[in-house]
């Protein structure tokens, strides 16, 4: 019998698969064509429907180049993105237990930013606030991690993230600070606002079609890493940002947002004299050992 | 209670959708971010695996140009193309009872190709060995389409389509023939052959993953469209082909296989007198009324 002659053509592709074919590579691809083929008919999902989804994921593709990824954008409005990191702590629940929690990279990481001596300020010159940002980073166990990288990034304080400039404006707002011999980090930098994902694309117009607004809660992202420690992805959120309920990824973690106390212009806590209003917010974060 | 409180992260997607959205897009725009998770929580899909298949779906975006659409290609090859073929088939069965069987368009479709007086012949020059192509366009009750355009195109004898070929080829191996008044078609093309669908990108990675081969049958492929009929895009594949069993795109339909009777060298049925062998091959399609 001919292999064209088989009524469920979802079997047939299944069939082809090669019993030589890594055996995760055929579980994850297998998975792909049943619910890929599942949706379609469960939609009854037309020709000009399907040529609709082929212009789109094109178009999605198409938009990304060396600053931005329109598909992670893609995955992340859909809170998949979210959903992977959940999956991935839940499934290293045991050996992730008491550490702080994780959330999306979001696309606008940037390898290798500058080392900085701590409390450097790499918001100055930056639209936004002063934000004095300290803590310290331990094991589950209460103890200091010393020289554990703290590496940030965010947008100015009207949203904006330097890959997102005009021309090549390079790094701005991007650090890797290593905390001391107590595993005490501090720094300076803006207090974060909210502001819109990139929707002058494909993706844009997908959340406008979905009635749903583009915007996510004001955050700083930090990756957090120790030789010996498991490596954490997360963010503060600030308290009082709008969209704390709405985030446009998903990424909210209550256990993750963080009061920005608002002072006066006078002396910081490091002797720095401001001259304007600016914020403090404290966070301590707690790695799990490495498995 | 804060959605970012929300346990159930696919609950919460689904709740961002609008009440006012487009209902037959917040239906497939539901199912594909209940579809999307339950994949992912089924494989239990790690960050690097997620990562992994972002960059995928990236290349295969910025593999499509003017000539080439890799996404047509990977859902041709996962089945999802044909799937949706049958799909619109079925539920227009009751109108397009008696109708030629419809099969995947393919991602070499050029439109616009030139229209050619019947009998002419697009293979001259070309590789591969004559074939003359001829039959009738009727309703189904048998009653003939006068002035029924009958859109070809295909690879050439060695399986190559002119988008294919390096620098700008033009247009080869298609035209639009219209039928006569007794609904009738003719023309010279080749015998098409089998071949590999493209298979330098990310999608050959794949077929190669899934320990897949990229072959088609030999076919050449129609639309074929008249005012008030339902237009049909379908293939006639060749019954002496290697690989009807194992299409990479799963094509094939037994109705569309066509025999292609061999003939010495000598007088063709149009009076041409040929000094090579060539082939003939018959076929007489059949269209609904549209609705």
């Amino acid at each position: 019998m001919s292999q064209h002659q088989t009524q469920d053509i979802t079997q047939a592709v299944l069939d082809r698969l090669s019993a030589d074919a890594d055996p995760r590579f055929k579980q994850i691809i297998s998975a792909v064509v049943r619910h890929m083929h599942a949706l379609a008919r469960e939609v009854d999902l037309k020709p000009e429907e399907w040529m609709a989804a082929i212009q789109f994921l094109t178009r999605v593709g198409q938009t990304c180049d060396d600053k931005r990824q329109e598909f992670i954008l893609l995955s992340d409005t859909l809170g998949l993105s979210m959903l992977v990191v959940q999956l991935d702590q839940a499934r290293r629940s045991r050996d992730l237990k008491g550490a702080t929690e994780a959330t999306v990279q979001g696309p606008f990481y940037w390898e290798n930013a500058p080392v900085l001596p701590l409390g450097s300020d790499i918001g100055k010159g930056m639209a936004g606030e002063p934000a004095y940002y300290a803590g310290k980073v331990t094991d589950a166990a209460g103890k200091p991690i010393a020289n554990c990288c703290v590496d940030v990034w965010s947008g100015d304080g009207e949203g904006v993230y330097d890959m997102q400039k005009e021309g090549d404006a390079g790094m701005q707002l991007r650090a890797r600070f290593h905390t001391d011999a107590q595993g005490r980090y501090h720094f300076w930098s803006i207090k974060p606002t909210f502001y819109p994902v990139p929707d002058d694309g494909p993706v844009g117009a997908m959340l406008r079609a979905m009635g749903r607004h583009p915007n996510r809660p004001g955050h700083i992202h930090m990756k957090v890493y120790a030789d010996g420690f498991a490596p954490l992805t997360t963010h503060l959120f600030a308290a009082d940002s709008p969209y704390l309920d709405s985030d446009a990824v998903f990424g909210v973690r209550d256990s993750l947002i963080v009061h920005y106390e608002k002072h006066a212009p006078g002396k910081a806590p490091d002797g720095r004299a401001l001259d304007k209003p600016w914020h403090s917010a404290a966070y301590d974060f707690v790695l799990a050992q490495a498995k």
